[in-house]
């Protein structure tokens, strides 16, 4: 016997949204944070994740109106760029990743940091006013900080800082979250990466469920 | 002051597995297993994730004796292929996605399904004794094993079933550890995604950590 199940994909939205909104304590954000981080906790098929979600007030709003007038989205790993859903962005904005540029590897050894940090190089000509979605590595982030410590560095118009693990992601966190150079969405500890990331882009790119 | 943080890969991979293997419980897998399930845990940031797991025994060494053979690796979401690290490939394995193929969306239309299960069709000519890897969608779990239905339908030689959520992810696993078509690893409830499934893939690609 074949197996039966929800086969709409409209109906399979609808079911899991409705089930997120009845089982997950969302009373301490505002609609449109609302709706980011029920997506963001669908991606990660974990009620719960809202307890560690961190937005500053006007981030979204903030990473939608930089959408909205044209901003590229800045990744961080191909996971990421790969799953931002391109009919929900606003503008055909442009999603760049840019850790397999033939140069990174040479630029991580010099910098002698890794090919994630060193790949944000590479974003200097399109950081002015973007959407920043760093979900894997927490050195990145870091860099991230470093760069914007340099008053003459271009700043993006918000950062979605979601590295995930062990070993830098609660601390690189803490240090965005402390910093604020720009409005920020941040999962606090060892959770995130690129599925929770790209939900969070998805999210603020279209409020359509 | 810039940030001082751990810049060397190698050494951050380090730190990450010995702190799971220190705080998570993985005394009931073999050594294979182990290594296996280290990686999904880092992939999700999550100690605790190892409760979910489940292996066929011999999963792991078919799944690796496949990909050993020159078998390709066939992924229900781009997220899952582009996440595969090349180089850890034992026989530059091809990794399939072929959600984006262009016949898929009238595909689903006509089968009244999702793109996600409607692409696996697209599979028949790439399944025998390939290396099966759902981290997306439930709709795909559950066609497969309708496909596998079918006596005629070559079979995979493993699957890793890890789609995530809230509407049949659960259930599409548990119906794919009853069946056991072919040997299996999957996380079971909700968990799961793209990452986890990622982490699985490269684990046993190759011993290397």
């Amino acid at each position: 016997m074949p197996y039966d199940y929800e086969k709409d994909g409209a109906a399979i939205y609808r079911q899991s949204f409705a089930t997120i909104r009845a089982e997950a304590d969302l009373g301490r954000f505002d609609v449109d944070e609302e709706q980011v981080v029920v997506r963001m906790i669908h991606a990660a098929g974990m009620v719960g994740l809202e307890e560690h979600v961190k937005l500053t007030p006007g981030a979204v709003a903030a990473a939608r109106m930089a959408l909205e007038s044209g901003a590229p989205i800045l990744c961080d790993a191909r996971m990421v760029s790969e799953g931002v859903t391109r009919f929900r962005l606003p503008a055909e904005n442009e999603v760049i990743c840019t850790l397999h540029d033939p140069r990174v590897p040479e630029m991580a050894r010099e910098m002698g940091n890794t090919r994630s940090a060193a790949a944000l190089e590479l974003w200097r000509p399109h950081l002015k006013g973007a959407l920043v979605a760093i979900g894997n590595a927490p050195t990145a982030l870091f860099h991230l900080l470093n760069m914007l410590e340099d008053p003459d560095c271009p700043r993006p118009a918000a950062i979605i800082g979601c590295p995930v693990g062990f070993v830098g992601a609660r601390e690189s966190k803490d240090a965005l979250w402390a910093d604020q150079p720009v409005p920020s969405i941040i999962v606090e500890g060892r959770l995130g990466g690129s599925a929770i990331t790209v939900a969070a882009i998805n999210a603020i790119a279209s409020r359509k469920e």
